[in-house]
Parts: structure tokens; C-alpha cells; sequence
């Protein structure tokens, strides 16, 4: 047996998301399809974000067992061949130990959320970014974003639907700048996250960016630990899962964002 | 009656291309259908450029000519509204003198082609690029690119279908640079280009940058004024408008490639 570690590209527009359901195309599924096709083997892929319907990544880590000690760039190719048909790429392929787990061995799961703030709707561009037309001020925004790293109960930036017992999360990294042309680029960066977090952080330090809200009402909805104080979730189009680094292995560079 | 001045952004993938076609929506018909949707006019528009299907704009110009003198942000704004579900977008809308043509006044245009030069096919960017696995000499296709620069018979470079009675077109700028990410950006500038121009240029440097053939070979395939001689034309999918310049107008700056 021989334990793979799968860097993943996807565009999530046309998938219900990366887990397999029994309703719906996942990115999952269409992997171990891929897999199945060029192996012949039935296998479980184990991913380190689970990102919903419509939310992209340019750097999903994924790992799988196979039967056969296959050169790397042989599985790389092979699988790309399978997927050709699919807006989902391996971008590599990676022998590692068996001790190597893409969701529990992670060490920091990098997001990049994108708003594409100009009076005119994006065309080039569309279910790749969230359309913002009211101009937004960056400096608030990322000033508010402070706020919220460190260790808080953010019960109040999750979903009702959840999963996780422990509302508590230390996040590292949050902020908010601006991206090529007429994008804001919001970075997260966090061991792990609770569910539509980062959608629930864009919503809200949109109000902050078009000055309906304050720093001092961010901190006030953290403090509130109440779903209902949540800002409006920001759609999944803008979000991608761009990086997820292991303890031991050297962090690339975070990619720029994807044309 | 008031021309104006369109700037207009469109992903070319699910339109025939910019002109009116009996067989298959165009984006000159999209739009002239949304200017019908707010001001009940039947109008014609012109724009400076006709892309080929699949073919993307990020600063397409086109004028038209409206019975009423609506303030330039209401033609903008209530052209998008109707365009909402095409991959369409109206950038600006300026009122200009009768005088201005977007095809025959236009002194200068701009096209970008992006290849996407790395292993692992695109995902995110399906349909926006040209994926060329090969490593590219960059400095290669730069330095070849130059002998194509100046005033030439490009009759090895367009379509057998072009229309222009005189295969002769000075051709200003042509580089080819590393773009962001696994991009390489060609970049064409001239005031006028024949059909397949650019696709072609790039199709034939991509031979250069794969050291399959030299920058003599360029010379000599231009030199022979001979279709069969040009290298493969590059696909659609890499091509962008990007800006159309007119002589009195400032220069805007170059948009950054759309993601």
C-alpha cells in the first residue's frame, strides 16, 4: 500500500461541493472516479477543508491509498487524464508516510475570499468573485478584521448547522487589502475553521467597508456569541481554500489568485 | 439624438462572437437587445473590434446612437440591469460627438494572450487561457516576437478567411512576458490587426518557446507570405480585447488580466 498526498485545483461552480453526497456531483467523488478509472481501484479520499457547493481551491490537500507504488508524476498525469473532462486538476502528486493525514495532520488551513468592488458588474470574472458596488474602504475593513483574531468563541460566525461541539477557534491571521484591479482580497488563516466561517467574516466586514457598521459593532457581535448578530453571508463564489500547510514540510508560496 | 461610447467587458466562451450572426447570439446582439429592453429603440451598434467566437474583452469600445440624452451613468447602469443574465458588462457609457466612430476612429488596439504554461491544466481559469504544458523560453519568444514588430505583408500570419484586400499592417508592440502565476502574457498593440493575427503570432512563438523552431524560422515563415508556413493558431480561449485607444482620449491604464 501506498499513501498519496494530492494537491487539488478546482473551480466549485458546477459541484455541490468537495464531500461526496447522494445528491449531487462532489469534487470527492469525481477524484475517486478519476482514481478508479486509471487504477481500478475503489478508494476514499480523505480532504483537509471540506468546502461547500460553489466555493473554489487552488491548494486542496487531499490523501488516498493505492495498492501500487506509482511514480508520482505518473499518478499526477494519469488522474489529470481521467479529469480532463472536469474543472477539477491535480497540480501534484505526492508519496508520503502513513503517518500523514490531509484533514488531521494540518497545521494551518489558508483561505483568500475575493470582492470584486466596481460599479459594474463582473463578466470575465463572474462566479469567481462577489460583486460589491459600493465602494469600499479597505483601511475600516481590515482595521474591524484585527478584532476578530486570536482566540474567541465564534459561535456568532458559524453556520446553525455546524457540526462542531466547540464554537472556540484561534485565528491567526485575518485581513483584508487590495487585490489586482478593482479586487479586495480577504486572507484567513487559522488551524482549522467552523463552518461559513470566512463567509460569515466577508459579510460582515462588508457592512464595516460600507460603513453601516463599526470595529465597535464587530466586536460587539463576537462578544454576543449569537448567530442572529451575524452580518449577511458572503456567497461561496468568492472563496478559495488556497494553501494548507504540515507541520514538517516547507510552506509554499501562497499562489496568486486564479485567472 | 446623442452617441455614446461604450466600454464593454464580455467572457467570450457561450457567444459566436462579437458580431450579429444569423446562426448563434452574439454579444453585438445581446447588447443591442438590452439598449431595446430600457429604451424601446431597435438600434445598430459598432464596435471596434470583431472578436472571434470564444475571444474575451476586457475594454471592448463600441458607439451607438440613442433617440433621448440619458445621463451617462443611467445608460450604464440600466444597460446592465438588462444584461444581468449574460456574460456581459458595461463598463462605462460616455456621451461623444457625433464624429466619434469606435471602428474607424480608433488609433490604437490592445490584445492580450495569456498562456498557461505549467504541467497540470487550468481548472479555476477553464476557458480563459491556453494551457501549454512544455516549459516556455520566455527570452525565446520575447526576442522572436521582435522580428515581427514594424510595418510587414502578415499574409503568413490571418486566416485564409480574412477580408482585408492589403495583408500589410504595422504591427507597433509585441512582447511576451512572465504574467502572474504559471502565466506567460503576450502582448499586441497596433492600430490595426487582420483576422487570426494574434492567435496565429502566438500559436507560432509557442513553437519558438518550446525551442522547436528559432527566431529564423520566424523571419522566414513571415518573409514567405505564405499561410501554410505560420505555426498552429492558438486557440480562442487565451485572447482578450483589453483596450481601444483614441487619439484625443487619455490612455487609460492598462487593465490588469481579468480573474
Amino acid at each position: 500500500m501506498a499513501r498519496y498526498k494530492l494537491t487539488v485545483e478546482y473551480d466549485g461552480t458546477p459541484y455541490c461541493g468537495w464531500q461526496r453526497q447522494a445528491n449531487g456531483l462532489s469534487v470527492q467523488e469525481v477524484i475517486e472516479t478519476g482514481i478508479q478509472g486509471f487504477s481500478s481501484e475503489t478508494v476514499t479520499l480523505f480532504g483537509a477543508g471540506r468546502t461547500d457547493a460553489g466555493v473554489h481551491a487552488t491548494g486542496q490537500v487531499a490523501h488516498v491509498d493505492l495498492q501500487r507504488d506509482w511514480p508520482e508524476d505518473t499518478v499526477r498525469d494519469a488522474l489529470n487524464a481521467h479529469l480532463r473532462d472536469e474543472l477539477v486538476s491535480i497540480l501534484s502528486a505526492e508519496r508520503v508516510s502513513d503517518g500523514f493525514d490531509a484533514r488531521f495532520s494540518a497545521r494551518k488551513r489558508w483561505y483568500l475570499y475575493r470582492i470584486f468592488n466596481r460599479r459594474a458588474p463582473p463578466a470575465v470574472a463572474r462566479g469567481k468573485v462577489w460583486w460589491v458596488w459600493r465602494d469600499l474602504d479597505i483601511a475600516a475593513m481590515n482595521d474591524a478584521a484585527q478584532a476578530l483574531v486570536g482566540t474567541h468563541d465564534f459561535n456568532t460566525f458559524r453556520s446553525t448547522h455546524c457540526q462542531a461541539k466547540n464554537p472556540i477557534r484561534t485565528l491567526e491571521q485575518l485581513t483584508v487589502s487590495k487585490g489586482s484591479g478593482d479586487e479586495v482580497h480577504i486572507v484567513a488563516m487559522a488551524q482549522s475553521f467552523l463552518h461559513n466561517q470566512i463567509r460569515s467574516f466577508a459579510g460582515t466586514l462588508k457592512l464595516v467597508g460600507e460603513h453601516r457598521w463599526t470595529r465597535a459593532d464587530v466586536v460587539s457581535a463576537l462578544d454576543a456569541r449569537d448567530r442572529t448578530r451575524c452580518g449577511p453571508v458572503a456567497p461561496p463564489d468568492g472563496l478559495y481554500l488556497t494553501q494548507v500547510d504540515y507541520g514538517d514540510a516547507p510552506k509554499r508560496t501562497l499562489p496568486p489568485y486564479p485567472g
